[in-house]
């Protein structure tokens, strides 16, 4: 039975290439009423840390039953697997390099597959281009209702990004920086449940980046001045340190890795 | 009734982030017919002129009854207020913060709503995502066929950026640069309109820009030599100054807010 | 009878300007059920040659009778004649201004009319804007079912870029490079059909790039250490130089029209 034909698209491929376009192509040619939607193809090259966090944020809001084709593959060519998943009602089609932590990390985890049974795997497939002559075909086959489980049998592990967890650190909370968007926004590790875990009353923490005092967590962007420093609780539902209508991770100096700490004032 | 489920979007969220994507699946989540297209998610940050006057070229030439949405909203969170609104046979929702000024100042105006009718605002929307937490869903209401009407009621007055017109100057007509595009291309603030109330032969006319002389008012951009200055009525049916296959705004130093001066000959 | 609604798009236009979506909005309001997808808009302002190259690599992927809308465009408004052609089962609208070099060289010519009718040719049409004025238009023809034969008359000819073929130099075959992608990979202008007719064992090739000796060809990019430099047939079947996990453009300071030759080792 054909399913939803909803099916995202995240890379590393930028969009000034060809391969975004050849895999959209693949996937229209064997499954024409796919219905694509680009979560980003600007990620930066090779980077799996930031792709594995942008899908975490961007697959949750989508229909149930969404395909999430993830195509950020520096070991293409390699051994290297293929997973198809189903966490948290969403699918998922991704090399096996990590890029799955976030979702794992907050998702129910409801079938995973090493995609590799051949009848489902082109032959004459480039080593360069797994997203156009393997990806995209395997994809329009999801689509196209092909039950997870057919791909291939299910993996003993998988691969996780080793990532530092917010730590107790004298008398508050420490964590880091783990992704900057467009906005220079600092987005750090430590999650609301983290501090309602440690504090009963959160209006009174105050909030560090990189040593120096930004100060309470306030409500929005605007309610500091323009150009001035604050830190929040963002809708990712993570600490996040911003400067109103501009740059944190400039005025700051801060990069991802920076330490934030939280502490009762 | 539902409508026509053509839907726009036009952001400062830039293509990188997930913040997009988000929005996208939050209203696929609540309207799965709806068909998104990109306006430009790539505007500067937290700057309303450019996303008012991008919003106003680009709206008019989609079917009538599209939605667009605009989320340029350097405020959210604030008290700031939501309208939706329809102008010329399209449909807007946006914040009430000026981003609507090219939009009234060139198309009818047949509706505006404050969105205020808690029916159709999410209980637990973040203050930091209005996006995805208010726009997504209430353009997904809008598009399952709900009267703008019910949103809310009808504003007292409504927010315009507060723009100089073009005027009288030595014997010319003197605006200014709004708008730099991609090409480097110099869009002022002059019509064909105002050229044709102020003089019976455009022929005769020569432009300056930033106080150097360009010329006449040709007809392409190939009408100079490669790497020439020009100037002509583009197809906004603006005095622009441009440069043949080259980019006006590094040549001439000019920026928005540069004068534009158009005198007879 | 009405075609297949698939078109794409592949303009210089960047995206963060009004004229993407403007041509997207004058192509739904004549064909409503158009799926556009995007294949780049952030190629080079005025460069025919990776618009020519990207195009080539990216449309033989989509569904046969998809229409190929290219507006990358230097001498809009001049007398340059506008194409629409049939080659290897997809359809094209361009500029003749060389675009379709490297289709043309790849694909079989079905059909290739001048667009002249002035039935398909709105009245009104700007002088610097014919994506939205008169590209979109004729596209929405087509794509409700207009024969390209009825858009005008069969040109004697049409325009080429004069690209230099590779040669047989110093007991190799020298070419170079036609395309760097966002990765840094240098892309050749020399084919694996280059070398099969050139020697018979493929395994013991050597290349060189910018007189530097990069390698043998080998499988994929992480067949060699992080940061190092490799030569192998990419998923175009073109010489690719790249480096993995790296940029081969920076590392070995190459550009376009850089020397790549091959030759026995």
């Amino acid at each position: 039975m054909a399913r939803n034909a909803l099916v995202t698209l995240l890379t590393d491929f930028g969009t000034s290439d060809p391969y975004v376009a050849a895999m959209k192509g693949a996937i229209l040619t064997l499954c024409p009423r796919a219905q694509i939607v680009d979560i980003s193809h600007d990620l930066p090259a090779h980077d799996i840390l930031p792709a594995a966090f942008v899908l975490a944020q961007a697959a949750p809001n989508f229909p149930r039953e969404t395909l999430h084709v993830v195509v950020v593959d520096p070991t293409v060519g390699t051994d290297r697997r293929i997973l198809a998943a189903r966490l948290g009602g969403q699918m998922y089609l991704l090399p096996d390099n990590g890029v799955i932590t976030f979702v794992a990390g907050s998702q129910p985890m409801e079938a995973m597959h090493v995609v590799r049974n051949p009848a489902y795997l082109p032959a004459g497939a480039s080593m360069t281009f797994h997203g156009r002559d393997i990806f995209a075909p395997v994809a329009a086959a999801i689509l196209n209702g092909v039950d997870l489980h057919r791909l291939g049998p299910m993996p003993d592990t998988y691969k996780l990004l080793d990532l530092p967890a917010p730590a107790e650190q004298s008398g508050g909370l420490a964590g880091q920086v783990i992704y900057i968007d467009r906005f220079g926004n600092l987005v750090s590790n430590i999650s609301s449940d983290d501090l309602v875990r440690r504090w009963k009353d959160l209006d009174r923490l105050r909030v560090w980046c990189a040593g120096k005092e930004i100060g309470p967590l306030v409500g929005a962007y605007a309610f500091v001045g323009p150009g001035k420093p604050l830190a929040l609780i963002n809708s990712m539902k993570l600490v996040e340190v911003a400067v109103n209508q501009g740059r944190a991770a400039d005025l700051l100096g801060a990069a991802v890795g920076a330490e934030i700490v939280v502490r009762a004032g």
